[in-house]
């Protein structure tokens, strides 16, 4: 019936292009809009304009500011000679969320996919490059993710930076999350896991 | 980390008013908001506006509409003598997704809740009767949802359309839902389906 009253129509069609969510949630979540009163309404809008205006990349990593540049470049805490390469600002956010981290980071936008024809000219890779070769870098931590995409990223990372001689090149263990049972926990995972065992004594 | 960037946090705390919405996938909205070119974005916001704007509540039967009277009450070839009264448009949309009901409908805009202090008087009960009372109304479906507060609901509109001797009141059949198994069905349903069970020759 929808059908019937376009703009209903329009606006479940615009939240159906959100990442995850469904026709039937994108309707439920235009009802949720109508219920609103026309000023909470308004204040959406107006958020969803603010933020698309407001945030851009930061032009050294890549992460999300509405500064020039980001919280974490502009921090004189952290350790500026330690790069940790994601794939996107949400994997960021993730590493950040741990409050364990106290390097930069470098959002390569994408990952190397041979099979979407995605080569490293159209991530950040170059600049990534940039970096190491004119910053003194100790470190890059390579924190892609741990899909087939987010290995062959990786492995393309570590020969590109073996040249430099004085960089630590490390990735992000594989292992049994924490708090899981070893029977839910795939052969490739636990495979990893012992490959990767530490000595305890 | 997103609390760094003010727009990003509120943009996902708009999301997570949505009916539904948890606090993860906000902010998974309020980023892929991000990833749309600006164009996008605006006719999002724009489709959120004229929505609320356009659309309201048909003055007959309370359903959403863009018109004056909703595409349902304009349609003469439905039967204007059977009123389906539902709790709200969803169970509308629902029931017309059918295509099954060729009658009309009564949206109560709620149910009475003992419990949550909803009164008849704050439903859009007196409208019921009202058309009940001035209309040639043949039958009353009560097709609010089978939760207490919509079998209270169901109960106290059938004691109130009693008088009207002419009037057939009927309720939706309850019953196991088609297609599953009696093995998943709960004691109630299962009993309500052998209370209802209907001769086969």
């Amino acid at each position: 019936m929808s059908e019937h009253i376009e703009s209903l129509q329009r606006l479940a069609e615009q939240f159906g292009r959100l990442q995850g969510v469904g026709k039937k949630s994108a309707m439920r979540m235009a009802f949720s809009v109508l219920e609103m009163d026309e000023a909470k309404v308004a204040e959406f809008a107006t958020a969803m304009l603010d933020a698309k205006e407001r945030i851009h990349a930061c032009p050294i990593c890549g992460n999300f500011t509405e500064d020039e540049v980001c919280y974490v470049c502009q921090d004189e805490t952290r350790n500026q000679k330690i790069i940790c390469v994601v794939e996107d600002v949400k994997s960021l956010m993730s590493i950040e969320k741990v409050r364990e981290y106290r390097g930069v980071y470098h959002v390569l936008n994408g990952v190397i996919s041979p099979v979407n024809g995605i080569t490293p000219d159209k991530i950040r890779f170059a600049e990534l490059m940039q970096r190491v070769n004119t910053e003194d870098i100790d470190e890059v931590i390579i924190a892609t993710n741990a899909t087939p995409d987010g290995e062959i990223t990786a492995m393309y990372l570590s020969r590109a930076l073996r040249p430099f001689e004085h960089l630590r090149v490390s990735r992000l263990a594989y292992g049994i999350p924490v708090g899981s049972d070893l029977e839910y926990a795939d052969e490739v995972t636990l495979g990893r896991a012992l490959e990767g065992r530490r000595s305890l004594s």
